[in-house]
C-alpha cells in the first residue's frame, strides 16, 4: 500500500504537484473490455474545473486550466486492455511567481507548515501536492471507474450535490425529495453552487458572490447518493463499504466529517422504533447494513470546513469562497472508485 | 490487501466467528524490542468484556466471556521479536443452541440477511463474524499497538468516552473541560456508561437499566482524543491521518458517522473567523491539518445507531441496550492501530 | 504487504517460532463454499512431518511432532465461510533446553547471527522463526489452497519429487518419463527420499543413512509439476506466474535456485530450433509463456544447498541429512498457494 | 497489490504499451530529500536503448528510440519531495504498420496468443505491454532507486554483465576475477555484448553478427553482483531478500532461471565441507543467509531463453539476436528497486 494509492482490486495511483509539470493517475486492475468513453472523462474534468461559470456567474477561482487529458496507455481501439491505464494532464498555467512571495509565510489554515515539518523539503507553490488541484487526478480515475461500473451495473448512478453552504441549508425533506427528481448530475450542474433548490440556490449564489468580494468563505455539506447500487458490496471486517467510503471521502482536502444514512441523528434514536421492520423509512440505514450494500440507495453526507485561501487573496493565490460546488465531481469520483473496487472484490466472495 | 487486514506497516489481521472455536489477531510489522505488557492486554480485554458491572450494576449483556488471551508467537523473554505476533482467545461460551432457533429468521437491523446474500453460506450463530464479539480481536491488536506507541512516544495517550446516549448528551463545553481532567481511561471507566459527568452518568445509567427491562436500545456518540500525538503523522494523499482514522472507526459495527474537530458544525462556519490566526481555539481543526497531525490533541467524534439485538432479547441472544460504553475500548484500540501504523510509516518520510 | 504474508487475493499470513507456544496460518480471501477437506489437511501435515519413516527407515530428524491442526475460524458445517480461516498447531515438543547451550554460539550455515544483527533480540531456540518448522504453516495454507484449486479446477494436480540428492540424480529422460507415470504425490511418497526411481531411490537411502551416521549432509534438486493447470494464469508485468512461483520457492529456507522448463540449459539453446513451431517438445517453455500459463504442464526445478544443522548434531539439535524429501510437500503447498491466488486474480481479467 | 506494481515500501507502478502513446513509471514511497540525478537517469536509459552500438557495431535492433524522460512530479529544486515521482516517455517511433500484418498470425515463442486468450482484447502491435520496451519503465524506476540507495549507502554498487551467450561462456574463475576488476557498469559497457572478457567478447560479437544475418538467436546467462550491500536486508519469511530478488528477475521477459551463490551447483555439495567455518569461499552463500543479506557481495545468476522475434524478422519486427546485453541495465534496475524497498522496510525492524 502506498500513500498515493487507493483500492485493493481497482487500484488507483495519483501523482502531481499543483505547479509542477503535470498531474495524472495510473489505474491498475481495470479489466479488459471496458468501453472507453472519452467524452465522459472530459465532461467530468470540465465539471471539476475551476473558472467555470454557472448561470453566467463565475463563483469559483479564475485560474484557467485546460486540463486536456492524455491517455498514455491501457486503451486500444476504444476499449481497455487489462493493462495499466495512465492518464496525464500537463500543467498549462504555472504562474508560480504569484506564489513565490509566500514561500516563507505559510498560509493560515493550509498545510504548508505541516508538510514542511514532515518532509523538510516541500513545494510551496500553490500548495504543491496538498493543493485542490490534486483532485483532478481523482476525477480522472473516478471517470474510468464510472465506465466500469456503468458497463457492469448499468442502472447504478452516483449523484452528489451541495446541501449546505454556510447558513443556507436544504432540509432533510428537501434532500429526500431532490433524490426523487434529481437523479442526474447534469441536472444538478444547472443549479448555482450545485444546490438543487430553486430559491436556495439563488440565496447561495448571492452569498458566495458577496463572500468573494469580501474575502470571506464558507463551509458546507454535500450529499452523495448511489442509486441502484449492486447489493452485497463490502468486505467484512475492515473493508466494510461504509468504512472504505468514509475513508475515501475523508481523504479529500477540507473534509471534516461523514455520515451514513441518519448518521449523527441516529444517535438520538431509540432502537425499537429505529429498527422496527414496519418502519419503511429506507433512509435510516443509508443503504448499508453490516457494512454491506443492501441494494437500497446508499446515502452519505460529507462536511467541509470553510476554504482557507480566500483569506489571503491579496497575496495572489486564486481560490474559491466555498469548495463544495467544485468538490461534487470529486465526491462522485471517489464513490465510483470505491464501487469499482468492491464490484471486482466481490468476484471472490463465493467459490 | 485482504478483507480482515488493516494497516500498511503495522499490519493487523483478525479472524474468528462469534460462536466458532476461537478468535484472534496476527500482527505483522511490529518492530523487535517492544516490551510486551501482558497486563495492558488483559486489562484492555477486561474493559471490553461484556458482563462487566459499573458501580455494581451490569449495564451490558450477561454473556460471560473469559477472554483469556494466549500469545502464540512473536514474543520472547518479554519482548517482541519482530516476527508476527499471534494472539488467540478460545471461545468458552458457545451456547449456540440459543441461536439455533433463529437460523431461518434473520434479525431486524442485523447483517444476517446481507451476509447470506453475499456468501450464500454463513454462520448464523450469534452473528458469526458480524457479531460484536469480533471487536475482541481489535482490542488485542490495539493493545499491542498501544505498547509500541507508548514506547516510542511515551507522552501520547488515547482516551475515549461516551458523550451521548440517546437523549442524554454532554455539551461541547463539558467535553472540552473533561479533556482537561480525564486524561486517563481508568478514570473514565469509573463512570456509569463511561460518560464522564457525575449527574449525566447517573441519568444514563437509569435510562439504560430501564431500556434493558423494556427491550429498548439507544444510539449515541463517543469522543476520542489523542493527547500529545506525534506531529507529522499521515500520508498524502489517500492515507491522510483523518482518512485512515475515519475508515478505522467506520469499520466498527453500528457506527454511522465520524467527525474531526468541529466536524459538521464547521459547515456553518465562516472562514475568515474560523481560520483567523488570532483564533486560539485549538479544537476547530481537531489536531489534523492537510491530513497530517499537528501535535495538538486529535479529536474525533463517532456516531452509533441504536443496538438492534435487544429487540428480540426474548429470542435468547444476549446483548446491550447501548453499544457505546463497550465500544470505547474498541475505539481506543483502532486509534492506537492507526497511530502505530503511521508512526512506522513516517520513518520513510525523509531520506 | 507484510513480511509474513503471501498473495494478493488468496492472502496467507503465517506465524510462529520453532519453540514458541504454537504456529499457524490465517488465510484471508478464500471464497465461501469451498468444501473443507480435513483429511487432506492432516495428510499433508503428516507428509511434511519429520520423524516419519519410509520403508521402515527413518531418514529424517527424530523430533516427534504431533502437529494436530485446530481450525479456529472460517469453516462452518464443512464449508468455508468467506471469512478468514485460522489454523493453529500448538507446539508439543519444546525441549528448548537442548538449544539453551547454543544460545551464544551461532551455528554455521544458519541464520542465527544475521537475525540477531537484524532484530537485536531473537529467539535462539531451534532457529526460532527461521527454523524449518515454519514450513508447517505453509503446508496448512497450501492445503486450503489445494481444496480451492481442486474444487474450481478438478483436473489440476501438483506433484513434486526429489530428482537429485548430492551425487545421485535423475536424468532429464527419467524425469519426463516419471511425469507420465507418477501423477500422484502418494505414489511418490512410497519411494525412499521421494525420488521416484527404484534403483536410485535405494542408492539415495543408503547415502542418507550413511550421512546421518557420519554427520554429513547433501544438497539436491526437486522437480515440481502442475498437471492440467488452468490456462491464462499470471499477471503482467510484475506478477507473471513464473515470477510469483520463483519468489514463492525462493522464500523457502535452503533454496538456492529455481528454473522454469529448460531453465539454465535454455541458455545454450539456439532460437530458430528452440522456438521452431514444429518442435513438439512441450517441456522447453515449462508451461508458461509471456509469464502466463498456457495450459501445458508447468515445470519448475528448485535447488537446495546442503542442510547445515547436521554438522553440530552433537549439540543436540535434531535435523535432516537432506532437506529435499521433507521439502516436497512444502513446494507443493507453495505451488497451490500461487495457483489459488492467480485463479482468483484472473477473475478480474475481463469485464 | 496490483499487477504492474512492485515493492512494499518503495512502490513502483509501470505502464505503457510498446506502440501506444507513451510509457512510464510512478514511484510512490521514495523519501523526501533524495538528490535527483537526471544524468544518471538518462545514462541508464541510454544504456538500455536498442540501436546503440558497441565498438562501432550495432549488435541489437535498429529501432531508434529517443526515450526522453519527462519528470512530471515529485521532484522540486533538484530533490525529491516525498510525493509520487512520475516519469513519462512519449513513444516517438510508432511504425505500427510494420506490425499490422502480423495481427492475426501470433509469433512463435511470443506471448501474443496467451494474452489474447487471457484478455480477449489485446494490442498486437509489437507485443503491446509484453514487449521488451516495457523494461524502459523498469530502468526509470531502478534509476530513482539507485539514487536513493547511493545516498543512503554510498559504497553499495550493483554491477551486472553477460557471462554466457549460447556456446560462449565465462568460467566460474573468470566471473570471480571479473568481480575484482569490473566494479563499474561503465567498464562493462566497453565490452561487446557486455561480456567482460577480451577474447570471449570478440567471439560473442562475431557470433551475434552472424546470427543477425542468419536469423538466429541465442539464450544466455547474466551475472548480477551487489558490492558492499547493506547487511540485514530481507524480511522473514515470505519476503526474504533472495525471494524478492528472484521474483524480480523472473518478472523480466525471457528469463528462465535464477540462482543464488553456488545455486544449482550447491545441489552437488556435501554439507560438512560446504558449511565448514574454515571454508573461506565467500561466494557459496551468494551474500544471503537465512534470507537476509550478510554484508558480503550478493551474487545472482539469471538464465534467459533465446530471443524469439528474430525468427520472423522478415515480418518486419526489429529485434535482437540475444537479449542479454540489453537486459543488463534492466537487471541492475530491478536489483536497485529491491534494495531500495528493503532498505526502507528495514527501518521498522527495531523499535
Amino acid at each position: 500500500m502506498s500513500a498515493s494509492s487507493w483500492g485493493s482490486r481497482f487500484v488507483v495511483t495519483t501523482f502531481g504537484e499543483s505547479h509542477g509539470m503535470g498531474l495524472g493517475a495510473v489505474i491498475d486492475g481495470c479489466p479488459a473490455g471496458v468501453v472507453f468513453d472519452h467524452d465522459l472523462l472530459t465532461n467530468n474534468l470540465a465539471r471539476r474545473r475551476p473558472g467555470q461559470s454557472h448561470e453566467g456567474v463565475t463563483l469559483v477561482t479564475d485560474r484557467n486550466e485546460q486540463d486536456q487529458p492524455q491517455v498514455l496507455s491501457g486503451v486500444f481501439e476504444g476499449k481497455t486492455l487489462g493493462t495499466p491505464i495512465a492518464v496525464v494532464v500537463q500543467n498549462q498555467d504555472q504562474r508560480s511567481g504569484d506564489y513565490e512571495k509566500i514561500k516563507n509565510s505559510p498560509r493560515p489554515g493550509h498545510a504548508d507548515d505541516v508538510w514542511k515539518g514532515k518532509f523538510h523539503h516541500s513545494d510551496h507553490r500553490g500548495g504543491g501536492r496538498s493543493s485542490g488541484r490534486e483532485t483532478l487526478a481523482r476525477v480522472i480515475a473516478g471517470s474510468i471507474a464510472e465506465m466500469l461500473v456503468k458497463q457492469l451495473s448499468p442502472k447504478t448512478q452516483v449523484v452528489a450535490w451541495t446541501s449546505q453552504v454556510g447558513p443556507v441549508a436544504l432540509t432533510k425533506e428537501e434532500i429526500h425529495s431532490s433524490l426523487k427528481t434529481q437523479k442526474n448530475p447534469k441536472n444538478i450542474d444547472a443549479f448555482a453552487a450545485r444546490l438543487p433548490h430553486l430559491e436556495k440556490s439563488i440565496e447561495v449564489k448571492e452569498l458566495l458572490l458577496a463572500a468573494k468580494k469580501d474575502g470571506k468563505s464558507y463551509g458546507g455539506i454535500a450529499d452523495i447518493f448511489v442509486i441502484n447500487p449492486p447489493p452485497h458490496l463490502g468486505q467484512p471486517v475492515f473493508h466494510k463499504l461504509k468504512s472504505d467510503l468514509a475513508g475515501a471521502y475523508m481523504s479529500i482536502g477540507a473534509t471534516h466529517g461523514v455520515e451514513l444514512g441518519y448518521g449523527f441523528s441516529a444517535s438520538d434514536a431509540e432502537g425499537s422504533q429505529f429498527h422496527d421492520p414496519k418502519n419503511d423509512d429506507t433512509h435510516r440505514y443509508g443503504g448499508i447494513r453490516g457494512g454491506i450494500s443492501t441494494g437500497e440507495p446508499i446515502h452519505f453526507r460529507v462536511a467541509f470546513k470553510p476554504t482557507a485561501t480566500v483569506l489571503h487573496h491579496a497575496q495572489s493565490g486564486r481560490h474559491d469562497p466555498c469548495i463544495i460546488p467544485r468538490a461534487i465531481p470529486v465526491l462522485e469520483a471517489m464513490t465510483y472508485m470505491v464501487l469499482a473496487d468492491h464490484i471486482l472484490w466481490a468476484r471472490q466472495d463465493r467459490v
